[in-house]
């Protein structure tokens, strides 16, 4: 089944491409882009420039593409610098607009207006210079991508004159006009390419979206016109943050001289780190912009090196970095032998479920989006919107807190992630909530909470303290094929394989006793089970291993079936031959509940794992849920215990937890655990916990990332989570059977789109 | 020795005590407090007000104190509501100031002023409404703290003017002046607290701070007068989001209504999560505002509710959390029973090196700034800028990456991140960085790399290969008293202690080899060595065992000494005596260089662990120094390897690297280790890094605090790390012997101070 729902994009940025982005509306930005344009065709070694207007309102009276058209003109005709070709176009224009412009503009129409390059509305044109009848020469182009007549924002002007565009529309067309002024200096000479934004930098686009937010997927590099007015530090400033807050690189701000000096307090702000340029005032006399212009040549010459430094290293960083990696890392799960150079990912940024990777093709520098086929196997990426809510987040929370002390204090992230634990995942079950780094280790935790609560639910630490020396060996029951994570302790919960290799785990000895059990598969459209030998029995029949519906499969009817009986047998008779041995005990059972993940995305049957807990539960063996992977949603529930329907006394949790972008995991546990660590010394509590200093932020995280899971109106936007979600909803048998054919390292997300 | 470099204090907020910022200059900001004050004091149940301008320019012609106390006098004389006592005072004025004061208001001077509360020069007062001559009534107190005649920015007006204001001074004042009107309706009723900043939320104040860095300690609740006129959106939420990005709670935003409708958009971007009042024009009739206060009055009194909710729901949570942290956290290392909930601390936020707690005491909610002593045991806290820095570091890397995969690819927070370990504390040794998240597990990575390289070089791999079944027994060499971490892995390369007890560690074995290690104590002004009798030896003599400084310890001149020999023997024996049983390995040393940390601050002979280093080398096992707690300055250099001056073959970093906020850990290593890893299988590859989706994040926090660490211009403002790197320095004896008394739970930091 072929499934596009990413739109997906290439953009060429081999040329010089810039946005301009303005602390407010009416600090200078197009003054700002006609400068840099003027300094780009009459440097010494000239270059072509291309400016762009994707949203221009007011049209025709404001139009920014055309004030840069006439004033570069004006400019470069005074100061006879070489031929120019100038065009001035427009490619979209709202009714009102368009009639305005027939009517104001008609002198500049030639021939009633003609079809420009890129299928634009070219309505000014001209060529002057030297040697006009030679061809070539340099190309000033100005395009105005959409324009609405009435001068209000965007959003405003399509409530009144219509022409709607929504955000990827916008960025399609953007790509389109761009692709006119692409190519690296191959074909037609460098072109610089400077895009002016509307208004200030948080201004509405058409579809409502800021403008920040609109344009975050190239995250094309940002010149900031600044604010030297009173309060333009302010303004300058927070205008700034809201770029970077949104990921943007500020190559240099530039704000018009006045005598507050408001650039020495930006330049302090940054600490020196990003130019600030000063342009002479403009004041009033903007009759004389020649003056001002040649006044200001310096600066935006100064200014346009800055710029192209940028530019040049940014590409010369993204070519090291590829080089550079397979030299200095160290991969984990990555055979380095195997990565050569040339298929290392050089990720530029990720906006959404979009990763943004550099390329090269045709000797072109390319930006790539690609979809992130990989987080739904390892965690799962929020969708744009999410992402730039956690980053406001994170940096409020790292602004609040930094770093923080968890034992014996409480703060707000840490107490509202565990009420929204408790009240989530570990609603109706589970009272505490225990905060670790990673689901490894919360599953070594979670070994730790088991086996102290069976050693007193069976007397062990009683005849412990009675005899030290006695030897007690406390085992695991787990699952073959199930996989609890990567140090050296959860790995002793597995079964040995590949990964327990002595190779691997020098150290591993494979503390458990493990069954191999029944697994999940589609065969001619029906559910079926694949049954290992051990089970095999006479009173089986085939239509007891077949399901039309995985609710079949999931349905509490079974429990009192053949299968069940079988199961349950199988088990206890599995428990009293190894407790038969003394001084060795099974200390807890630990399942991925429903499906094994990382060990392959095999499915278990629901009703062999709740025979497993039932029949633990019987013999007071602590349960273990490992809902690392299955946890949140992931599988179309809050957790997969409701699947299984089935209440752990212990579970896991992390990945999805904190919507990727931290590591963050918690154990939770019942009150019964909980107490089994009281007492009168500190060495009879939970002594683990590495990264306790560091849980504010995750738990921030978590926060927003589960309440926006929780969320019916936004939930559907997880891409991931909600195409799993239809799996299990609608049973799209063919994609579930394809589950089976991942291995490791491949996903669930390429899987899904085969 | 006494020392107290960070200023404590308390605030009261037992009162609704709120701030008022702008998002512009201009935007009403006044005219907002002074609708605030009217509610106050005329709603159905009437409150006093306190009203505070901390920093006033252009005074007295403008003067924003008197615009509130004058209007909201009239407004109130308007509506004869009750009796009012106002005053206006104003406590420090620059000379120019105070000079055009008396010139311009002499009329307004009674007296030639006089002495108001608080030692203010209180200019106007008033009192008016029924019942004239009974005691009581409700008070409006409007105060001026610093008064500067230009009106231009503080800063400015600073240069021109004097009257500097450092920010903590600043800070003293505004704590003073606020005891006016402390004491939760204790004492004389609720007082409402409107402090009121100066121009816009990151506008400088007197000392070129930005008020919002300035006033970030206190952390209070904040309203945001936002901008209805065109280009107010985006100004609006730049604005919130740089209030966000320092850790404020934007209560409300309010803003003039225009036909832009401004208010619609901030609203959607808000995800109508922050109540967005909207005010009725002021248009230019200023002069009529007695109607305009009249016509906002249901807009002021819903948001005089909005403020009391969310201050009533704050001291409820505050109070709550107290309460409820020791009913569902699981705190790690902790003995709950030991924990009564008096002594939780509730941390409301960090600012630099302090935290702020809440309290009551004497039944007034407390704010208190409390140093943070445990950040130098776990890890160190960055100062205040540092933290601001942080913050938008971390709101820039979750914009741009969000959760990213490390595998093959690269980004470059984690080339960057790696290039600086390398070429910082990997220097000349490594050329690898494995990332994992916290220290625990990157010794669990260490030893599976030495382990591989041991095996490598000892042929061990090849004669497994032939014979898989064989039985191998790698273990690790370490020194009794050192810690690893807490992961069962890392606690088996721990000698057997309380906490590798059967209680916690039900698996442990102790897969190691361990040296009781001679240990440095300070006596008489003298630093000697405690040496465990095996090293006893006719030939050693006492002052073999004394030293002048710290330098004559670390001294290389000491490899050719008496005792060197005594030390290097023992090791050879000891790994000669161990080796004779085949098939049993020392496949890995493992030390914390100079100082044991988390195992008791103990300090270990560098001579025994150059000579450990030494033996290992020659005898090819590999060498592994746990850098977690040293690294990063910690001991005044870079590495602890600097101190022993020895080059190990794989170290780990973590804790300090990431200026605490966010876990990461890197395990470096030479590339001859990275070598044993190559191979046709993947399986050859080290299969370990259960977060690696997560890096992006961490690595920039610690490119960014790696950074700050190494320009010489910041790290003294790492106070924890400068009190360190004096007392290595400049040898405090007394206060290195205290180290030895510490215990796990408490910190150097504490220490420090006694």
């Amino acid at each position: 089944m072929s499934h596009e729902p990413y739109p997906s994009w290439e953009l060429d940025i081999s040329n010089p491409t810039f946005m301009i982005w303005g602390t407010n509306t009416d600090v200078g930005k197009t003054l700002v882009s006609t400068g840099i344009a003027v300094s780009v065709l009459s440097s010494s070694e000239p270059s072509n420039c291309h400016y762009v207007k994707p949203l221009q309102t007011g049209f025709p009276v404001d139009s920014d593409s055309r004030s840069v058209y006439r004033n570069v003109c004006d400019v470069l005709r005074s100061r006879k610098s070489g031929r120019i070709l100038a065009s001035n176009c427009i490619l979209k224009l709202s009714s009102p607009a368009a009639m305005a412009l027939v009517v104001s503009e008609s002198e500049h129409l030639r021939n009633d207006g003609r079809e420009g390059s890129n299928g634009s509305f070219c309505y000014e044109e001209t060529q002057f210079g030297e040697e006009m009848d030679n061809e070539g020469g340099f190309e000033l182009i100005c395009t105005t991508i959409y324009g609405w007549n009435k001068a209000v924002s965007p959003h405003l002007a399509v409530e009144r004159e219509g022409m709607a565009v929504d955000d990827s529309l916008l960025m399609e067309e953007l790509r389109g006009c761009l692709k006119v002024s692409a190519g690296g200096g191959q074909r037609k000479g460098v072109f610089w390419r400077l895009l002016e934004t509307a208004g200030g930098v948080a201004s509405p686009g058409p579809s409502g979206s800021l403008q920040c937010d609109l344009y975050r997927p190239y995250r094309l590099p940002a010149i900031l016109v600044g604010d030297g007015r009173l309060g333009g530090i302010s303004a300058t400033i927070s205008a700034y943050e809201s770029l970077k807050l949104r990921g943007y690189d500020v190559v240099a701000i530039v704000l018009e001289g006045h005598s507050l000096k408001n650039e020495v307090s930006v330049f302090s702000y940054l600490r020196n780190r990003v130019p600030v340029l000063v342009l002479p005032p403009v004041l009033e006399q903007l009759s004389n912009l020649l003056d001002w212009f040649y006044e200001s040549r310096d600066v935006f010459s100064s200014l346009q090196e800055v710029m192209l430094s940028y530019h040049t290293q940014r590409i010369q960083r993204l070519h090291d970095m590829r080089n550079k990696a397979g030299d200095i890392f160290w991969w984990p799960f990555t055979q380095h032998k195997f990565i050569p150079k040339e298929i290392v990912t050089v990720i530029d940024s990720r906006c959404g479920e979009n990763f943004v990777v550099h390329k090269v093709q045709n000797n072109e520098e390319m930006l790539i989006s690609q979809f992130d086929a990989c987080a739904s196997w390892w965690t799962q990426g929020p969708d744009a919107v999410m992402q730039i809510e956690l980053a406001r987040e994170m940096a409020y929370s790292a602004a609040k807190y930094g770093h923080v002390m968890f034992p014996e204090n409480v703060y707000e992230p840490s107490l509202r992630c565990a009420e929204l634990l408790l009240g989530g995942v570990g609603k109706g079950w589970a009272s505490r909530a225990f905060f670790s780094d990673n689901g490894s280790t919360a599953v070594e935790i979670a070994l730790k909470m088991a086996f102290r609560k069976f050693m007193h639910d069976h007397g062990i630490l009683d005849a412990k303290v009675v005899d030290p020396s006695a030897v007690i060996d406390i085992k695991v029951l787990a699952l073959s094929g199930s996989y609890h994570g990567d140090t050296l302790g959860a790995m002793e919960a597995q079964a040995p394989s590949a990964y327990s290799s002595f190779l691997q785990q020098p150290w591993y000895s494979g503390k458990g006793l493990f069954f191999n059990p029944p697994t999940v598969f589609i065969s001619n459209g029906m559910w079926s089970l694949s049954v290992p030998d051990c089970f095999s029995s006479d009173i089986l029949k085939q239509d007891d291993f077949r399901f039309y519906s995985y609710d079949d499969l999931l349905s509490r009817a079974r429990d009192s079936s053949a299968v069940a009986r079988c199961y349950s047998s199988y088990i206890s008779d599995q428990l009293l031959q190894f407790s038969s041995s003394s001084a060795t005990y099974i200390g807890a059972l630990l399942i991925e509940p429903v499906i094994h993940g990382a060990g392959g995305m095999h499915m278990i049957d629901p009703l062999f794992q709740r025979m497993l807990v039932n029949e633990c539960r019987k013999q007071k063996i602590p349960i273990i849920f490992d809902e690392v992977f299955s946890g949140f949603w992931r599988l179309g529930r809050e957790s997969a215990a409701e699947l299984l329907d089935c209440l752990p006394d212990v579970a896991c949790f992390a990945k999805l937890m904190t919507g990727g972008i931290i590591p963050l995991a918690a154990t939770l546990a019942t009150e019964a655990v909980f107490d089994t660590f009281k007492g009168d010394s500190k060495l009879m509590a939970l002594l683990h916990g590495h990264s306790y200093s560091a849980h504010a932020m995750g738990c921030a995280a978590a926060v927003k990332s589960i309440q926006w899971f929780k969320d019916p109106s936004t939930n559907i936007n997880i891409e991931n989570g909600r195409k799993l979600k239809e799996l299990w909803d609608v049973k799209l048998v063919n994609q579930i059977s394809t589950f089976h054919l991942c291995e490791t390292g491949c996903s669930v997300g390429n899987c899904m789109r085969n």
